[in-house]
């Protein structure tokens, strides 16, 4: 494979410089029948697209507990975080929020329950999606990502060290919702994920 | 700007050959501290992940009319389709289907409305999301994706000439509730777009 260490590597910037096809330097262009500028390969043609990303993740619940888990990774190292991340191809949304768990807090048991949240955070070029998810069997095992996962008593949640606003709202939003007893679907935009 | 004609370029395809940053041939590689294989550059340490892309529209109502559009382009060229297209950056999903629709239809005046569907398509890589919408002024001024736009009376939607099953589902999720007069958001999974 590779011998070169983990901070060698680096994901692929929004700002590209080269085709992907053939090498050849990239044109920012309006290309035809479009109206926005795009990096354009003007030797073999291929238009590079960007779009946003989706985050999926989920509220995990064990016995009027939530589970969260501690940043082991930037941005926002060492601080609290629903499960969550990106979204990959070839899964659904909802099969990504449970990989998420699973890879961020090795869950026991979980059981995916109803969508939540859908978050637009166009600063980030991101679309945060959370659904809510109960716990059946609380043992954990968190994975690389996570410095550490703990059940918090809802009036116990570490407000002041929460990772994202995605996750702060999401929970503000659960919270309000459980003191009702009726959970509904929650969409809304963020001016900006810090 | 350039003098290639419109069917010179191309949509960068999901096989990536040269590094955006370096131009250096890309290798399938698991990196360090991921589980899936990615497009590596082993000379510059680039990562070129690549994520699903949402699809945002809208489910566009003028009095107990809704309004399609025939696809002047392809995929699906010549059948009918509500307003929609791939999200861009630096917006929300909502700014995104009113975008859509004014691009595909150029309707006179529209109010966006609440969030309707979320439709995994992951044989796609794509998610859907379609936004209600009421036409406050119903002139029309499709543009060159769309060969005609018009407003269909429910019982004469042409189901047999649909674009996408995100569409046709959409379409029957509305029609169920608009028949209940009661309107919620549907989230699903489809197995393939076509």
């Amino acid at each position: 494979m590779t011998t070169k260490p983990s901070d060698f590597y680096f994901p692929n910037p929004r700002s590209l410089h080269y085709c992907t096809q053939c090498a050849n330097p990239l044109a920012r262009i309006i290309p035809p029948d479009d109206n926005r500028v795009r990096d354009v390969c003007l030797q073999c043609g291929s238009v590079h697209y960007q779009n946003p990303r989706n985050v999926v993740g989920v509220i995990p619940i064990w016995e009027n507990k939530i589970l969260l888990c501690k940043r082991a990774i930037e941005p926002r190292y060492n601080t609290w975080t629903l499960p969550a991340g990106f979204m990959e191809l070839k899964e659904t949304s909802a099969e990504g929020a449970l990989r998420e768990a699973d890879e961020e807090a090795g869950i026991a048991g979980i059981e995916l329950g109803p969508l939540f949240s859908v978050i637009d955070v166009p600063s980030a070029g991101q679309v945060h999606i959370f659904y809510l998810a109960t716990i059946t069997q609380p043992e954990l095992n968190p994975g690389p990502e996570s410095l550490e996962a703990r059940y918090f008593e809802f009036d116990a949640i570490p407000w002041d060290n929460l990772s994202f606003r995605t996750v702060s709202t999401t929970l503000e939003h659960y919270l309000a919702d459980a003191k009702k007893g009726q959970f509904s679907i929650h969409y809304y935009s963020l001016d900006e994920n810090h």
